[in-house]
C-alpha cells in the first residue's frame, strides 16, 4: 500500500482507530522524556546506570541472570541463534516457515551467519513437539515464536510448550523465544513471564509492540549468553554510544501498558466477537489468545478497502489502516489491540459493525 | 579507567572543562525536540518524511546521489565495504592499521562479512599514494579515515588525495571515506564538503564527534550503493521502525555546529600552542589539521593523573578525564575542541597552563 492511500488516509484522521496505543510521532518520545531530568547522564557503549538498571530489571521480569538491551529483535535474535550455533559447533536452526527472521530480516541470518534454517509444522498451525521429534536434521537451537504473528497469534497449549522444552533439553536443542509480545500472552496462559521463560534457554522481548514505546529489545538468558551477545552487538553495529532514548521510552511505556495485557486480552476477545458475528468474516485465532488477532473476510482487497474507507468516513470508526490481498476474492488485516480500544464509545462501534454487516451482505447479494 | 576515577569525577564536576560540546545527558535530546512539534510522524522502517528529508540534504552536502541514515557508523562501514567487495567479487580491502573497523568493532568485518583487510602504512602516519601503489594484494576497496584519529588527527596533504583518488579510479579500487570527522577537516582543506567527497565513491559521516549529535551516521553514494545498503542495514538489524530520536537529534545540532568548525580548528591550534609550550609535553600533530589533538607527557600515567586532578581542583580547568598509558613512562589523552573552549575564561587557562609547566618541572628535576 501506498503511503498516500485513501483508507491509511481516512484512518490516520478517524476519530476512534480500534489499533494500537496512538499516533506513532514525536510526541511519543516528548511523553516518556517530560519525567526525566535532563541531568541523567547518557549510557555509554552498553555502560552506565541508565541502561545497566534497564537490563537488571528486565533480567528479574524475566527469571533470566541477564539481560541487555539491543536497539531491534531482528539483530538480537541472529545473535541469539549465532551463539547457541557455535556453542554446538553446527550452523543450523529450527523455525517456523513464517518466523520473522525467514520473512522480515532480508536474510541477515543466512547472509551474516550462514545459519540455516529448518523449517517446522506449516504455515497454518504452531510447531508442536510432534514437529519437533520429526526434525528432519539435527540442530543447535529451536526458536518459538509466541505468539505466532503472522497466523494471527496463535499459541501452542502450554503443556505441549512444556513438553517441547523437556524434549530439547534431553537432546541437547538449545530452546530461544521470540517473545515480541510476550507480555500480551501472559493472560491466556496464567503464567508470569519469568515462568514462561524458565522452559527456554533465551529470550527475546520487544518494546514497540504490545508496550508502546518507541523501538528497542531485551535478549536475555545466563551471563556467558549475555557477555557474548555484547560482543556480536558490537560486530553487528548496534553498541551505540548512547541507546537512552529507546531505553527510557522502553521504560516509561512498559510502567505504563504492562500490567494491562489481561484488559486488552479481553478486549481483543471482544472485538474477534463483533467481527464474527459478520457473515463473511473470520478472525484468526476464532478466539484470540493474546492482544491480537487477524480478521478475514470473503472480498477482494479493493472490495473491503472500500467498505472499511466509508465506516471510517460515516462513523469516525478506524478498523484497519491497510487491507492485504489473501488469495482470490480474499483479504485480510490485523488487529493489535492498545490503549486505543478502551476509549471508543459502544454506539459508535455497534453502528460500525451494523454497516460492515450490511456492505458485505449487500456485495454478497450481487456477486 | 573505572567508571569512579577521582580524575573522571573531578573533570566532571570542573567550570571549565576544555574537550567537547558539554555532558551527554538527557538534556541534549530534551534540548533537541524543544522545538520539534509533537505531531510530527515517525520515520517507518526508513521511510516518513523526517528520515526522507534529512537523507537528501545529507546527500546534497556530501554532493552524493543519495544518502541513507544508519544508527551507527559501525554498521555503515562494514556494509559499505561488504557493497564494493561484492560487486568486485572479492572479499579484501585495504586501510590503515589503526582503522576503526581493526581497532573498535570486535572484528565484526571479519566475523560477519568474512572480509579480511590488508593493512597500509604504519601507526606512525597516514596512508600516501606509495603505500597504494606498493599494496601486496589486490583489494576491491580501499578506506580512508580523514582525520586519521588515533594518531591525534593527521590529515595526509590535499594532492596526496586527489592522487590517491586518481590512482583508485584508475585501478578500478573503490575509494571509501571514514569521513566521522569530516566537516571538521573542511576549514583546514579549505573544501566544501563535496568537493572531498567528489574523491571518494563512497562516504561515512557521524553526528556525534564535531556535531554533537546523540547518535547516527550517514553513508552516501550512487542510487545503487544505497539501494543495496538498505538491504544490509535490514540484515544487521538496523532498521529500525524510528530512528527519529537520532535523526531530530542530528539534524539539530548540525544546524548549530556545522557552521563553527573553523572556530574549533582556529582554537584547537591555540589550545596545542599551550600544551606545546610546556617543557616534556608535545601535541600530535604538532600544529592540528581539526578540531583534534593528542596530547603526549614524558610522564607516567600516574603522575600525569596526579597533576590533571590537581590542576582541575585548584584552577576549575579540566584539561582531561582520563589518560592512557602511551609505552613506559610516558602518557598521553585526546582533545577535540566543542563549544565549550570558547566559553573558558583565558585567566584561568593561563594559570592552569602555568600550574602544569611548573609541575612537570618539579617531577622531573626530582626524576
Amino acid at each position: 500500500m501506498k503511503e498516500n492511500h485513501p483508507l491509511k488516509q481516512a484512518y490516520s484522521r478517524s476519530a476512534y482507530p480500534l489499533v494500537g496505543h496512538g499516533k506513532r510521532n514525536v510526541q511519543v518520545l516528548k511523553d516518556a522524556l517530560a519525567g526525566v531530568d535532563g541531568d541523567l547522564d547518557s549510557d555509554m557503549y552498553g555502560s552506565g546506570k541508565v541502561i545497566e538498571d534497564f537490563e537488571a530489571r528486565m533480567a528479574e521480569l524475566l527469571g533470566k541472570p541477564a539481560a541487555v538491551f539491543f536497539p531491534s529483535g531482528t539483530m538480537a535474535q541472529q545473535i541469539a541463534l549465532r551463539i547457541w550455533c557455535d556453542e554446538r559447533g553446527m550452523r543450523r536452526v529450527a523455525y517456523h516457515p513464517l518466523c520473522h527472521l525467514e520473512l522480515h530480516e532480508e536474510d541477515g541470518l543466512k547472509e551474516l551467519h550462514g545459519i540455516a534454517p529448518v523449517l517446522l509444522a506449516d504455515r497454518e498451525r504452531t510447531i508442536g513437539l510432534a514437529d519437533v521429534e520429526q526434525m528432519p536434521e539435527e540442530v543447535a537451537c529451536l526458536l518459538l515464536e509466541l505468539p505466532q504473528r503472522e497466523i494471527g497469534g496463535q499459541l501452542p497449549d502450554y503443556d505441549e510448550l512444556v513438553a517441547i522444552s523437556a524434549y530439547c533439553r534431553e537432546k541437547g536443542i538449545k530452546l530461544h523465544l521470540d517473545g515480541a509480545r510476550l507480555l500480551e500472552i501472559l493472560p491466556y496462559y496464567g503464567k508470569t513471564a519469568a515462568e514462561v521463560c524458565d522452559l527456554f534457554d533465551s529470550v527475546y522481548m520487544s518494546f514497540y509492540k504490545g508496550v508502546g514505546g518507541i523501538a528497542g529489545a531485551i535478549l536475555a538468558g545466563d551471563e556467558a549468553f549475555a557477555a557474548r551477545s555484547k560482543v556480536w552487538k558490537r560486530r553487528h553495529g548496534g553498541d551505540l554510544i548512547s541507546l537512552y532514548p529507546y531505553i527510557l521510552s522502553a521504560d516509561y511505556y512498559y510502567s505504563r501498558t504492562a500490567h494491562k495485557m489481561a484488559q486488552y486480552y479481553e478486549e481483543a476477545k471482544e472485538l474477534a466477537a463483533l467481527y464474527n458475528a459478520c457473515s463473511g468474516v473470520a478472525t484468526k485465532p476464532s478466539v484470540p489468545v493474546s492482544n491480537m488477532f487477524h480478521v478475514h473476510v470473503r472480498l477482494p482487497k479493493e472490495q473491503l478497502e472500500s467498505i472499511l474507507l466509508s465506516i471510517c468516513e460515516n462513523t469516525g470508526i478506524g478498523m484497519s489502516s491497510y487491507v492485504a490481498a489473501a488469495g482470490e476474492d480474499a483479504s485480510c488485516f490485523e488487529v493489535s489491540i492498545g490503549d486505543r480500544y478502551a476509549g471508543v464509545p459502544k454506539d459508535a462501534l455497534r453502528q460500525a459493525f451494523r454497516s460492515l454487516a450490511v456492505q458485505i451482505q449487500s456485495l454478497a447479494a450481487r456477486a
